[in-house]
């Protein structure tokens, strides 16, 4: 995990990360977050819902971009600033979701910098898109 | 958790959910989402950085406001459709982080609304603040 | 868990551990020492790879030798000196694996025991050999 | 995480991986493994053991080796084949620990790779010395 530097940072660079959404993965986000919704934890409410089987909580799937940023693109030493993110489609248990960055604007006078941040699963299906500001 | 119907719901409605966020769930957090930033879970980095100590990962207090969501306000049943997130201080091992939304627009056509979504400390201190879109 | 003492102890004596490694093992290994090995955690990764599908950690079998060593034989008052590990065969989801010890050698001036270490799945098939050194 | 090719490293080249062993790090270990020697999770037991405190499991150190191998160096696609560990001093609750390889021959005809792999806290005490095994 190396820190890249403000300079040798550069607009179209991209750093990505995949990881498969397991079951034990929502049980434990269920666990630290507190969001027991049961579409995420209750299998029978969850096949009856407009989504047809347990999902996978947003919010993990935005956790894949902090990975990136913080131990990629940049790296150690990020500070995030801020995230927007629109949920497109849902990630479903087994799904392999990657969330990938890609550098779209430098902001020179405050060392910022301004990302497109998006996550798709392996049919490269978009499940999040947005975009993320931080600091170096 | 009760599911709260379109109609039931008002611009002003406010529902919250409290938890202190314990080296614990840093731990999980990082494991569930390969976030192993050294600012979360390096000690000795984090002392020496900006922030002089190990602190949460954003997206964990993020999770608070789905919890919200998804839990209490509208409750099960809600389609999270997009939130934006500025991460305004630092989120500290020990601190207990509110996750506060307000309904502050009803998009009738689309079953939609909007909240303000604001995360804070046990100070009052603002940790995250932004809006969300959701479809009941 | 009894601690037995090195005169009780003869060489040829055995002792075991089993276990199923289920998914959210590898998760809960992953998530503790940060071995994010796409093979570990990324289905469609690790079914292009030389090994065809998701397979646990070694160092995940090689702690059901410790667990033998510190909770069976000898027991509580253990102390760790060495171990050697030969991966021999993966280990694959829900793989059940059986650590086995057995004492090789006693060293009398030292207290301290040489003992043969294998772990080996549900087909009696090889996954680690070794040796380790303990003493009491 | 980019995999390294054999041709791409050479004799000497090194990497590392730090973190802080907490409480809740040990709690994990112990439940994946089976491990609950009473030195690891019984806290009067071990203030009274030749420890004076709980110490974290060798094996979890030695999992932090296997974290630089499969993410680092050489990243994806290493066969872990082998390691000898041995243990030199105790993990205490809150060491930071790092665990670096280095590169010391290559046997170009098995596209093997031997690396000195050793974990040190945050003194620079060793606490794990060793060797591995490793193929491209």
């Amino acid at each position: 995990m190396d820190k890249k530097a403000y300079e040798d940072i550069h607009i179209g660079d991209q750093a990505s990360f995949t990881k498969t959404v397991v079951e034990a993965d929502i049980v434990l986000f269920a666990g630290v977050t507190g969001d027991f919704n049961p579409v995420h934890v209750d299998k029978e409410f969850a096949e009856k819902s407009f989504f047809k089987e347990r999902i996978a909580h947003g919010m993990l799937s935005a956790g894949f971009i902090s990975t990136v940023l913080g131990t990629k693109l940049p790296g150690p030493g990020t500070i995030y600033l801020g995230q927007t993110l629109q949920f497109k489609s849902p990630v479903k248990i087994n799904d392999t979701i990657t969330a990938r960055v890609e550098v779209i604007e430098k902001i020179d006078a405050k060392r910022m910098l301004r990302l497109k941040t998006e996550c798709y699963n392996q049919d490269a299906k978009l499940v999040t898109t947005g975009e993320c500001t931080i600091m170096i």
